[in-house]
């Protein structure tokens, strides 16, 4: 479906437009459409964030792996882009989302867990039971 | 009053336990606290990070002049820390906050103003009138 969509409809926003880093890498806010609240953060390159409009499927770009990261291809946790948007400076991206179960690795709904208050750190949610 | 907080007690949270980039920094991204609207993403180094917890004004590192950049401190939109979240790989901050005013240096709410739909860019929101 999405991709019947981008065959008929290609898109025309050129994403090297945007203001990348030294490494060529723009970060990405994820934020859940539906709640507001936020995921995660990862990075993109110009082809991610290609891929990530053209597909509909958030698509990372793994610092680690030095590889194209579709969030939730291996665990099944996607993440379906509802709307992409582009901060005023355009050097960092707002992805909204709709989050397949847990975004983050340790099995919680976000990566943001941890909250600092009066100088200890708090733990804020459990990991999802599956 | 923050002061006085700071004064009688002492966060005992070290900055330096975070992770920090080759420069030094770390992103923050400050979301509205009781909208859930993500207001924009700037940048950290570990005083920053500190004084921020001490004042409960979020306070950045300007990467372009090289120093400490209180938000709203020339322009009266000050951010008031309400929470302050660290992610997973702890490499990455999430400040709840109170903001006054615009967010955003074009005088718009947020930095998000513009979205990528359908290949084109389009203005989610206006400047806001003082």
């Amino acid at each position: 479906m999405q991709k019947v969509f981008a065959m008929t409809a290609p898109t025309t926003f050129d994403a090297s437009t945007l203001k990348f880093d030294a490494a060529g890498l723009i970060p990405c806010i994820a934020q859940e459409a539906e709640t507001g609240e936020v995921l995660m953060m990862a990075w993109m390159n110009a082809a991610a964030v290609q891929k990530t409009l053209e597909t509909g499927r958030v698509t990372y770009w793994s610092r680690s792996r030095q590889s194209f990261w579709i969030k939730g291809e291996t665990s099944g946790h996607l993440q379906h882009l509802v709307d992409l948007r582009v901060d005023c400076d355009r050097d960092c991206l707002l992805a909204m989302v709709r989050q397949e179960g847990p975004a983050c690795h340790t099995n919680r709904r976000s990566c943001f867990y941890t909250a600092i208050r009066e100088g200890d750190e708090v733990e804020l949610m459990a990991p999802m039971v599956p």
